[in-house]
């Protein structure tokens, strides 16, 4: 790739996607939004301005390990601990309905078993993110209700990396087993255990030696050395990247300098993870989804938004204390976000699933975090 | 390019520049010469931990764009204005007087005209960064002299730049002629004023627009967006991407967002910067230097740091004013630094300096930004 492709290609790719996610702000959405269609519109399957070449690729890698780190930097384990059962209840039950929902439309849509597992995880994601800032933007996010989505959703992102971590490694073995899966399980626990005990246990003394070292830009430079080491660790062992990536985050999130890194790695998220979001639109070809010409595309990406939507209502009925209400539990859990996305950009480029089941997975994607915002926040109007 | 291995090499390439880095620092010197160091010994041509790979290529190179970006942000034209007349002398001769005689050394040494040339461009630059930091650290930054070094200095790399643009022109034209050269010069002088022309008059306007912007991080990736697209035009119209991007420094200096934008620019500096100089070392061979097989390797490197240290010096004869003491500003402008290494490692990328003259610039690099710390603190002492 020559030096001159990489610079357009950049200005191309940052220049779509903030001009893309602004509008989506003005509209009461999320940014990731406009990002993800200025990556459909400007790439091959469109208007063909930006190849997804090896280098944009490997940016946009960066770009996903950052957002991870930076989303495990924000999560207080502690108060997720607070939440308590009534979070974990809504978590379980919002991670089984979808899983098991997904597994089956897809199994009878005629899909093989592991690509049914794959459809069946993406549809687990919760974005924690998406609901956070409508709850925020609302003046409700000291709620009783809220406490418990969010206590639910970042639940959910744990589970949501361990069943990641289980499909890929389904995937790499090419074979559906409990055996298999089971042996995923473990090691993503015991990898995430492990980590986040030794890295509670050491990460002061490694930050105050940091903290005495005199040449500029120490600080930024071992934090983002140190999630970069964690994702190579846990691609190593058969997990996902971003898994080390989000267990370095909580690790150093536990720590003294935790605000420091957050406000340094801020704006190096803000460069990188729009690449990351732009290079996921750009992979969808949304021809698949022509109603004239391919109905069975479109029909499906319509059934597995009905299905995302509905499975994540009913962990709404998981609330038992009182009190609390359902709905805005239920339609907080909604948006898929990021991580769905995640999962549906490994699946493609694993071969798991095909283009057009990718651009129905981005499509559901796409509508479940566009209806959410609007959703919760006329609930709360009410 | 595996992504593993990308992660692997990232990790490889900051623990080693960062340690190198702060080991340097302790010694008193600048972390930039252990990251050079560092990139020796990492590299190829003695451990091979990493391999210079072309996505290590793109970021470094991302690195040397946000680098010159930097400098240009921290550079006040204004007060280079007042500096005035003294500082462009010292400036003119510690430009000629390195181009002349590194030319008349390497044409001697049986180079070709062209290679000569670039011998001679290389020598011209001078580092504004490790002389600020020393006479900041020795607390004679408000001197009189100080401020003619400083003037002199980013004087010097404005020049640098056109010499750079002029000879990677005439790389590309593959013939030194005058009418080329003329050429050059005035597009890299006519790019840089209608830029910088421009840049002054819309850029509150356009930062106008960005400040109003609701999406997070709007105004880090519009300044590099603006940085990025500077270096992609300078380099469509045949000048170096990094005078693109000095430009851009240059012109957000001018605005009222500087502070925020060099602050936040910062952290993407410390992670990216120490990529580029690390792959500078690690296109270093060593044993072209090695003085019991290859003396012509290290006798060459020898004569050029003698010339670079001279030549630099004449500049201090320069100064005519009283009360302006000359050797701490003919010592003051000997480190080549960054600049000298840019030149080298365009020379070498564009194949008109082999393996072992580009060692040999590299070494007088090093030598010339090691040697002026020490003599400058001692040079004050007394």
């Amino acid at each position: 790739m020559e030096l001159r492709e990489l610079l357009l290609g950049l200005v191309i790719v940052w220049l779509a996607a903030k001009l893309a996610g602004e509008g989506m702000e003005r509209l009461g959405q999320t940014a990731v939004l406009g990002e993800l269609l200025a990556g459909v519109l400007i790439g091959p399957a469109v208007l063909g301005f930006v190849r997804d070449s090896e280098i944009l690729h490997a940016l946009a890698e960066i770009g996903v390990v950052i957002l991870l780190f930076e989303i495990g930097l924000e999560s207080d384990v502690d108060e997720l601990i607070r939440a308590g059962l009534q979070s974990t209840v809504v978590a379980l039950v919002g991670i089984a309905c979808p899983f098991i929902l997904g597994f089956v439309l897809a199994a009878w849509w005629g899909k093989p078993t592991l690509v049914a597992v794959f459809v069946g995880a993406t549809l687990t994601a919760t974005s924690v993110g998406i609901t956070a800032r409508v709850l925020s933007d609302v003046g409700r996010l000291q709620e009783a209700a809220a406490r418990v989505i969010l206590g639910a959703a970042v639940l959910d992102d744990i589970l949501g990396l361990i069943i990641l971590a289980m499909v890929t490694g389904l995937v790499q073995t090419g074979s559906v087993s409990f055996a298999t899966a089971a042996l995923i399980l473990v090691k993503s626990l015991a990898f995430l255990l492990l980590a986040i005990w030794l890295g509670i246990r050491f990460a002061p003394t490694l930050l105050g030696w940091v903290g005495r070292m005199r040449a500029r830009g120490s600080l930024i430079v071992y934090a983002v050395l140190f999630c970069v080491l964690l994702a190579a660790v846990a691609e190593r062992i058969g997990l996902a990247t971003i898994i080390g990536a989000f267990a370095a985050g909580l690790i150093l999130a536990k720590t003294e300098r935790r605000a420091h890194i957050e406000e340094q790695i801020k704006p190096v998220a803000d460069l990188f993870v729009p690449i990351f979001f732009v290079t996921v639109g750009m992979k969808v070809d949304p021809t698949t989804l022509n109603p004239f010409t391919r109905q069975a595309g479109l029909v499906l990406a319509l059934l597995l938004t009905a299905v995302a939507i509905v499975s994540k209502l009913a962990a709404g009925l998981a609330v038992y204390r009182r009190g609390i209400r359902r709905w805005p539990v239920g339609v907080g859990m909604i948006p898929r976000g990021e991580v769905g996305l995640i999962f549906a950009g490994l699946g493609l480029a694993n071969g798991v699933i095909e283009a057009n089941l990718y651009a129905a997975l981005v499509a559901m994607v796409m509508v479940t975090t566009f209806i959410a915002p609007p959703w919760l926040k006329a609930l709360y109007r009410v």
